[in-house]
């Protein structure tokens, strides 16, 4: 702990730059940096003002739009007007807690459970995808009185102590407690191209990982995925590379607990959560972001039995987890992506994004893959040279994620590397946002020299 | 981990009871109890359905009205109207995160760290106590290079995996870690009655507890003390009992963590924090609970180069902590509070609820002992004819809290012996509710019978 020096962030505004970012933004900046610190970085080289926003749009005090494709947030669009309504109707009534009897919470309960297999049948609400990563945690001490975790190589779960211990992609300084293996998550650019092979790779490493704890004196609790690897650079394919590795988890006496964060509430488009591409049966299931459109509200939904031996042993209370205005919030949400069908939605916009980028791989060979599924898609950029061997090129990815705030679209890299270009806007994104998109994307690509090409010419 | 047995908790509704609930409660119960299983626990004998609020009042489906004598989160009132607008009128512009520029949160943190001692400079926004404990220990162990905390022996500071570790509260089954150890909290009504001597012996065991961690190989990071002690059965005098212990917490190389979440943003009337009464300085201090009404907000503030060394060498960003929404909802607390001169109310209303329940002790050898601050009471009840000893009644303190219940005004018991009336309202309480509450307690204790006296009738 302590380590010296700054701590790398891809993406982040640097202070000591010369990017010209206007008096008003200066201004605001430097207050910014005096109360609020260093804890508080800010995105890409020239930082964005929010002052109002709209569907999958952004705007700026001046009134100029930026097409929001990143954030997961706000699924059911910017200022979402049902979410809007049913939060202010709840809280002209009343907002307590969950020790009081309401039927609010046990209605959106009963409809949110019946959106998982049927063993899956209770659900507790904690605020943030932290807090229910973290309590899922202690869920799975307690079922199997053990504390190993397996988790990916470039994971992240979450910033409670206990969340963060579990989260490499925090950088270095965040050093890993001795309870905690990594394993290499599987990588679709550079994994033996045969499906079966790169699900068989990872679960002997998760059965290797078991073995390493078990040697360590530790004992096996969980293994713990997001279902679609996000910060590992997106893995959506092939479509059942968890399974094994999930059959592993449980012949080793661990519970598998499927991170929803962010795959979960039918960004995928084919299915309302990811573990169910992988025809997985997870123990436990943790939701976050999308969940209440900005409102705090996350949950940990499990099998009755664990979540009785949990409640029965130790006493949980969250004050915010579960209170009425949240659960507004939250049931306004169902409400939208079922009547809107944004599962529909992400799967026909997924599409049409999905076409264009690789239209644009097929004409440049710096984007080495293209990937993802419904509204979560990735770009993984290649040093166009170094073929067969797929050298990441973070440099290009950062050069396009600020080539693109330049044009008012806005997006950030992630992956192991830091060269994964991720895109994942709010579920109400449409096609003729995907062809802004794509459009700029392509204009920000020309206008890119390949420094391949560059150096290698005389 | 995962002892047997049912965990008990003060003043919860126990289904296997005889109980009368009515049909729909009786119907409602059983779905909640399906869905959300054990972890839910409901207060009271007769659990509460609570439909809406308004100030310090709730009330259930048919319109039938519950004082609220103890609930702190809607420290402004049930259903607020300029928090409602605020929220409104914010989730109708926009409502993202902190890495995208913005005034308010900038506006609103400035405003906030002015209500703190010149050093405490900056602040860290996240959803929940639990959350911004768990955070205040990171910042702790980051600075300190160390592991141990001290807590007092009935702490609670939360839910998180951290937190919880630190919060025996929670029961005997939530077993603490080889990092923390516990001290006796002071104890007003056994401890020596000299203030400095009370104060003294607080501090020696606080010494004690260091040496006990290090001589487990455990170096000292931070003392971490709720300022009024609120579930070891509420401290408020001496008033500057926290005072030599904090002494002995820097002069060992720890950190003095706060915790404000209960009696923080002016419950006590005196100050806007707890800490101040003690003539003490904070290194971090811990807020949440009424911050934001009930919308779920919480931080840290500390000083400048705590935060800095923190934000430079650790990757930290709280998806929810700090939303516009958020901000929005706690800038109009702070406005409410300033506007309505809450803390003043809290002062006078407090007096009055002080007064009319020390009268009621001197009538009453049960009332053992009533203390508090502000908003903030409790009536510690013990055996009638057990002096000079007091041995602490907690059957009478049930009794009393659900006797309360029956005549519509809520509150709840507490303590290390469970035995300690919590009378803790929203900072809205006015002084004919005080009286409502007074008239309920002295009809509810005439109507219970003193046990001591009755087996000792022949």
């Amino acid at each position: 702990m302590g380590a010296p020096g700054q701590m790398h962030m891809v993406n982040s505004y640097d202070p000591a730059s010369d990017a010209e970012v206007g008096r008003r933004a200066s201004a605001l900046i430097e207050r910014r940096q005096r109360v609020l610190g260093a804890p508080y970085r800010l995105f890409y080289r020239q930082p964005v003002e929010v002052a109002s926003g709209d569907g999958a749009l952004l705007f700026d005090p001046d009134g100029v739009d930026y097409l929001d494709a990143y954030n997961n947030v706000p699924a059911v669009g910017h200022a979402n007007p049902r979410v809007r309504a049913a939060v202010d109707e709840q809280l002209g009534r009343v907002n307590t807690h969950t020790r009081y009897l309401s039927d609010q919470i046990v209605d959106y309960s009963e409809r949110l459970v019946s959106l998982f297999p049927d063993y899956l049948e209770q659900v507790v609400y904690t605020c943030s995808g932290s807090e229910a990563v973290d309590l899922a945690l202690r869920i799975a001490r307690h079922v199997t009185g053990a504390t190993g975790v397996v988790i990916t190589s470039n994971a992240y779960h979450g910033t409670t102590q206990a969340s963060a211990a579990i989260s490499p992609s925090l950088g270095p300084n965040n050093v890993l407690p001795e309870h905690v293996v990594t394993v290499p998550a599987p990588d679709p650019l550079r994994d033996p191209s045969d499906d079966g092979a790169s699900a068989a790779l990872f679960a002997q490493r998760v059965e290797d990982a078991i073995t390493r704890l078990e040697r360590r004196g530790v004992r096996f609790s969980a293994l713990i995925v997001d279902s679609v690897l996000s910060s590992d650079g997106l893995v959506t394919h092939p479509q059942e590379v968890l399974r094994p590795a999930v059959e592993v988890a449980r012949r080793r006496g661990g519970l598998y607990i499927a991170d929803e964060v962010q795959p979960g509430f039918g960004r995928l488009g084919s299915a309302w959560w990811g573990f169910l591409r992988h025809s997985v049966e997870p123990d436990l299931v943790v939701l976050g972001k999308p969940m209440g459109n900005g409102l705090p509200i996350s949950a940990v939904v499990g099998r009755r039995e664990h979540m009785d031996a949990f409640g029965r042993d130790v006493r949980y209370f969250n004050t915010f987890g579960g209170t009425p205005v949240s659960i507004a919030a939250a049931t306004a949400v169902l409400d939208e992506i079922e009547d809107r069908e944004l599962l529909q939605n992400a799967a026909t916009v997924g599409g049409v994004l999905m076409n264009g980028l690789s239209e644009l791989a097929r004409h440049d060979r710096r984007l080495g893959q293209v990937r993802g599924e419904g509204l979560f898609l990735a770009v993984e950029f290649v040093r166009s040279r170094s073929q067969p061997v797929a050298a990441p090129d973070p440099g290009l990815a950062n050069q396009v994620v600020n080539g693109l705030r330049a044009k008012r679209v806005l997006v950030s890299a992630s992956g192991r590397h830091e060269n994964v270009l991720k895109i994942r806007p709010p579920l109400v994104f449409e096609s003729r946002h995907a062809d802004r998109l794509l459009t700029a994307l392509s204009e920000v690509l020309s206008e890119t020299p390949d420094d391949d090409l560059v150096t290698t010419t005389p």
